[in-house]
């Protein structure tokens, strides 16, 4: 186990209900919000019209940033930044999935930035201060609820990347299963294959010694795997639904890397991706896996790849190899018993930009730390997902 | 799953060297300490003698509260609380376990209060205010560490009383697997049953729907029950004593908690018996655990109960209640593999005031929660722990 520090401030209000004490949490940090948020679905839900008379009997002014896009753009993020300022906002409250949670986030800090906030993407600028922070969960994913995390795509650039700071930890996050009845099977099957991922790129590392991380990793994927066909076959299952929302907080809340090198290959690949096809996070991570999980598996990643399959899919093989490749075929299937599609293929993806992928998500030095990855790797794994070799 | 509220605000600094951190972490909060800490322990480790040097690195001015003892008592709070409103203190550093840091929480609210700091576990007064506190940690077991409660006994009135408060969340928590190498055979012990019993209160609960919260718990006691008889085999193995002081953190920080009922019978009988006793606490729990298992058992909670016994003990016994036997035994032989007594006799208690404690624990009317004890229930947990009834 490698040294580490922990620290989860996020102030957690988990259950059904618990959006009316939305007023009295914003009161403590600021009175003049930004509201965040992405479509129509909240104003479809009757969240919107919630959230405005809460606000409005807490004597908040409330400016409105609508219309942010799933993979959120950094244009967003530049327009929030205008408002805040024209307006002398105090705070930015997010309502809505992780895209309109890591706008505001950017937005958050780029209000105390002069320069312009991709900087802070590209490396060019460090976040040294920002806006309060905090958000009203509708969908279980990606995690930024409760981390300092934010991704943000610039179509100009083809780019789709992150940065962090514990200034954008948010102060609350208000998650109430009741408001994810209404996502889509397909949203909630991406969402849970976004979960699952963000266990696998912590679980499968290099470093030896952490059981009690890898013991808590397990727990949540076989909750993702419980309740994620739950969810879809009965979308208003609130069993389901809450072990689902509090699962996707705590995969990336930095419990499960704590003393650890951790992964991350296939979500570099995936933003990528993303940001060149614009599909859906979750469904890029769900379609690429298992062939990152073929790809890494070899003589030095089986022992650990054969613990994922016992202690996960219950496999009973005793060869290593033979177990992990169990493993790997049962994560497929689970993805596909989802309804999400299993080539890059299925989903209308082009060859033209893989070669492209690989040289890109490569040209900064090693990618992964499980199982350092070439540009032959990364092409292998883009290639076996488009046309769905070996499953 | 219930709705609940969660933050974990102390900032933990862990591993190997984490303790040079010290100084830095202290100046963000104050420049005058009181330093708490037990026996000689820290003395001979040669710990005390690095922590002075910080602190005069840092010129830090340090105050020195030694002599708490186990079970730590309302007069060494007093005395605390004295020595920090003479000489202005304006920091509260425990070094030790659980002990030194329930101590200093203690002192740290009483400062800031007029009254007698015993108040605050009788229910007289409330904690509104108190000093920072940090610590280094030198134990695993009571997870204090990372938590908001302080547990203070009272030989005067033969009570032992916890109360809490978020203002007694540590700033920072140092934890340094190395440190607790010299911990002894049986003190380890005593550790180990205590993070289990602290999983066990939360585990066994009678609300339904907290799988994911299940599946962790049953992660932690997993942990202990690998490294437990580990680190007392190898008293420096570091892996070992890295994930048993991790898990005593995350057993009682709040995480196995949310969305739940929690049951603390085994600790409020154990509570008793330490005031009355003076008995090392781990040890306490590790006697009556599988007693209160055996006593709680019927048909309505044998669903649970072998769901521990196959998730934990893998135990394949398809009936539910010979299943849970079979994962009761497996716990009451684990805690004697560790070197613990299986019964009070074999301690040298006597059999004098178990009608007392049976009568004390359940005069404020229930106890427990996953089944609720009587009189009857306790006395017999009691006196089958004492003469080894049935194991």
């Amino acid at each position: 186990m490698l040294n580490f520090n922990f620290q989860a401030p996020t102030r957690i209000l988990f259950g059904q209900g618990e959006t009316n004490k939305l007023g009295k949490e914003i009161r403590k940090h600021g009175s003049r919000v930004l509201l965040v948020y992405g479509g129509g679905s909240i104003k479809k839900s009757g969240l919107y019209d919630q959230v405005v008379q809460i606000l409005a009997d807490h004597a908040i002014t409330c400016i409105e940033l609508s219309g942010v896009q799933p993979n959120p753009r950094i244009d967003s993020v530049r327009q929030g930044v205008t408002l805040c300022r024209k307006h002398q906002l105090d705070f930015v409250l997010a309502v809505g999935g992780g895209s309109s949670l890591d706008c505001a986030k950017a937005i958050a800090a780029g209000v105390k930035y002069e320069g312009d906030p991709w900087d802070f993407f590209i490396g060019k600028a460090f976040i040294k201060e920002a806006l309060p922070i905090g958000s009203i969960l509708t969908l279980a994913a990606t995690g930024s609820e409760m981390n300092p995390f934010t991704v943000i795509s610039n179509p100009e650039t083809g780019e789709k990347l992150g940065t962090g700071s514990t200034r954008l930890n948010p102060r609350f996050s208000i998650l109430d299963p009741v408001h994810t009845f209404s996502v889509s099977a397909e949203q909630t099957a991406a969402g849970t294959a976004d979960i699952m991922s963000h266990v696998f790129e912590q679980y499968f590392s290099p470093t030896p010694g952490t059981y009690i991380q890898d013991r808590m990793a397990e727990a949540m994927l076989k909750t993702c795997i419980k309740y994620g066909p739950l969810a879809i076959a009965e979308p208003d299952n609130y069993e389901a639904r809450s072990n689902l929302m509090w699962t996707s907080s705590l995969a990336l809340n930095g419990l499960l890397s704590t003393g650890k090198i951790t992964d991350w290959a296939t979500h570099d690949i995936e933003h990528k991706l993303s940001a060149l096809y614009d599909i859906t996070h979750g469904l890029g991570l769900a379609i690429l896996t298992p062939y990152w999980m073929k790809q890494v598996l070899n003589e030095q990643t089986a022992a650990k790849m054969a613990t994922y399959a016992r202690n996960v899919w219950d496999i009973t093989e005793t060869d290593d190899m033979q177990a992990a490749l169990e493993g790997i075929a049962q994560t497929a299937n689970f993805f596909r018993s989802l309804g999400i599609p299993a080539t890059f293929k299925d989903i209308g993806l082009n060859t033209d930009q893989l070669t492209e992928i690989a040289a890109d998500v490569t040209s900064k030095g090693s990618l992964g730390s499980f199982k350092i990855l070439t540009y032959e790797d990364v092409l292998n794994i883009l290639q076996s997902a488009y046309w769905g070799t070996g499953f």
